[in-house]
């Protein structure tokens, strides 16, 4: 059985002391605006006034997809397995971003199609994949468990290690179909509305995207608890985010949520446990359609909008970068009296 | 007689073929969205499809503002003086800004009201503070001209000494009236909709900002030649950069734009040379009211929405962190062929 961690609520008087410092620097109050929002959250994620942020980590989940024989992705379930190697060998959007902003980086196999052998693999091979859900549930039950408890286990192993912010990415052929699933049957939209092109569609595709997708929300009779849209429609590495959200608010640890995959991972997580919200940082607008009607609905507000749509984490990578500097910021400017400067 | 230097339009052919490097780099076309744009003009701006991005240079230039005799601005003058002087000891924010992000930061006194003697200072002081634009305009046609070319003469700087990041910061008390009232006559907009807080006003002081910047148009009988409506209502730290601006695009080094202050700068310089407008890259979306009317009237989308209103050039700072992950993804991620993925 599945045991759902217990999350604490953050502490707003750390919150209101952090707010406190921001407004004894030398600059005009609230003058760094959003930065300054993250900062206190943060403080009071961490419990503390001096914030770190040092130690940053990003897991890779991979999983392959069998709505994938559906017909409704751009490439083949066999990209999953290509990619994953070259995140291993070094070679991917993800790499480069983890190298350039320090950034530790794990590769976690959730059911990668075509098993990958390769020793830096982090294996928790579920199954060849999920199961087309058109046909049966995407998960079982025991599956679903199992890979939401590894994703708890990551977030477990990233405390124990020091991790001070933590973040997912995702890379699974079909995982946009799994997602627009999740986010037509969790909030209530129209699948034409939340369904997008993918990695790369065109209008037909995205037509029997949305029928196949309309189609198995009518088949398993629109299921609504939370844990039931995400074993009907998700897959392993969805299933693994959900699990590393909730984990990461368990342990207290500040979490970066990716784009649109990682986001209904999320949102599977904020309806399970609401408090884990407090202590999620959106990173970016992704251009997937209909997400911007995703973040509305669910009252959030992410820090990037650069319209990029990747996955792997990319996002959640570039914002790191700003966490970074809003903390610097933080931490090294000077008060007004220690500055000597005239406060009015 | 001030000469405007020439600037040559960008070469789309270049940017045509970095867009074809993007498009054959191992992601789904498209995916990294405004990235990949910024990059494509990087290159023509450049001249290159191996874009550089390593020495950063941001300008700050110092002055203040005889309108705040008007009673315009939160803080007194003196407050420009000590704020210079925390900038050449290191301890603002975009001193930790410059230093995280490895930034060369070069502070100039344009017409500070209290001279500051410090031999880090470079001084290019015009006067102590400009004339209230109330009374008579901010500066003389000599003045103005006289600052505008030191911002160029900073851009030839900039390009012997081989940066290929270059951005303006302000500081000036009063310099936001000045500004809106910049963007009131260039744009036609009423001064009531492009005139906020700037850093701290209540709600009695703006009514007063927006009374003396209406007062002031219709007693200069609302000018509207670029130029005119520089000298009539900027300052010299405005005039300067609306020169930073040109002569980065004249030398042919991409330019960062901070937010309300710089882009007022910036404003003036597109209307004096269009073209310049390939060169410069906008930072920030600034949280100072009628900055989203100003971005639409010029047809701008900035990188960064954060809701900073700071100055200094920290949205700039912030955005040139965004420019380095793209130019590293660009440089460093391999094509399908390299990384032997499907591309369909």
């Amino acid at each position: 059985m599945l045991q759902i961690p217990i999350i604490k609520t953050i502490d707003p008087e750390i919150s209101h002391r952090a707010q406190e410092r921001w407004d004894n620097l030398i600059k005009p109050k609230g003058s760094l605006g959003r930065l300054e929002e993250l900062v206190c959250r943060l403080c009071a994620v961490q419990h503390t006034v001096i914030p770190q942020v040092s130690r940053k980590r990003l897991v890779i989940f991979a999983a392959d997809h069998g709505i994938t024989q559906e017909g409704t992705s751009a490439y083949p379930s066999e990209v999953t397995a290509q990619m994953v190697r070259n995140f291993l060998h070094g070679n991917a959007a993800i790499c480069v971003l983890s190298r350039t902003l320090n950034i530790e980086l794990e590769i976690v196999d959730m059911g990668i199609q075509t098993e990958v052998n390769d020793p830096s693999l982090i294996s928790h091979r579920i199954r060849s994949g999920s199961r087309n859900f058109l046909k049966e549930p995407a998960m079982t039950e025991t599956e679903m468990q199992t890979a939401i408890q590894a994703g708890i286990g990551f977030a477990m192993a990233a405390k124990e290690s020091g991790i001070q912010l933590l973040a997912g990415g995702d890379m699974g052929i079909g995982n946009s179909t799994a997602s627009s699933a999740i986010f037509s049957s969790l909030l209530r939209i129209d699948p034409a509305e939340v369904t997008g092109y993918g990695a790369g569609l065109d209008e037909n595709g995205r037509t029997r995207k949305i029928e196949v997708i309309r189609a198995a929300i009518k088949r398993w009779d629109s299921p609504s608890a939370p844990l039931e849209i995400l074993r009907h429609f998700g897959g392993y590495e969805i299933a693994a985010l959900t699990g590393l959200y909730i984990g990461g608010a368990s342990e207290g640890i500040a979490t970066l949520v990716d784009g649109f995959i990682c986001t209904a991972a999320a949102a599977v997580a904020i309806q399970v446990s609401p408090r884990c919200k407090d202590y999620l940082f959106f990173s970016h607008a992704s251009a997937e359609r209909g997400y911007s009607q995703v973040l509305e609905r669910l009252h959030l507000q992410p820090l990037l909008n650069l319209e990029m749509r990747l996955g792997e984490g990319t996002g959640a990578a570039l914002a790191m970068q700003i966490l970074d500097s809003a903390v610097a910021l933080f931490r090294d400017m000077p008060t007004f009296e220690e500055a000597e400067v005239s406060r009015e």
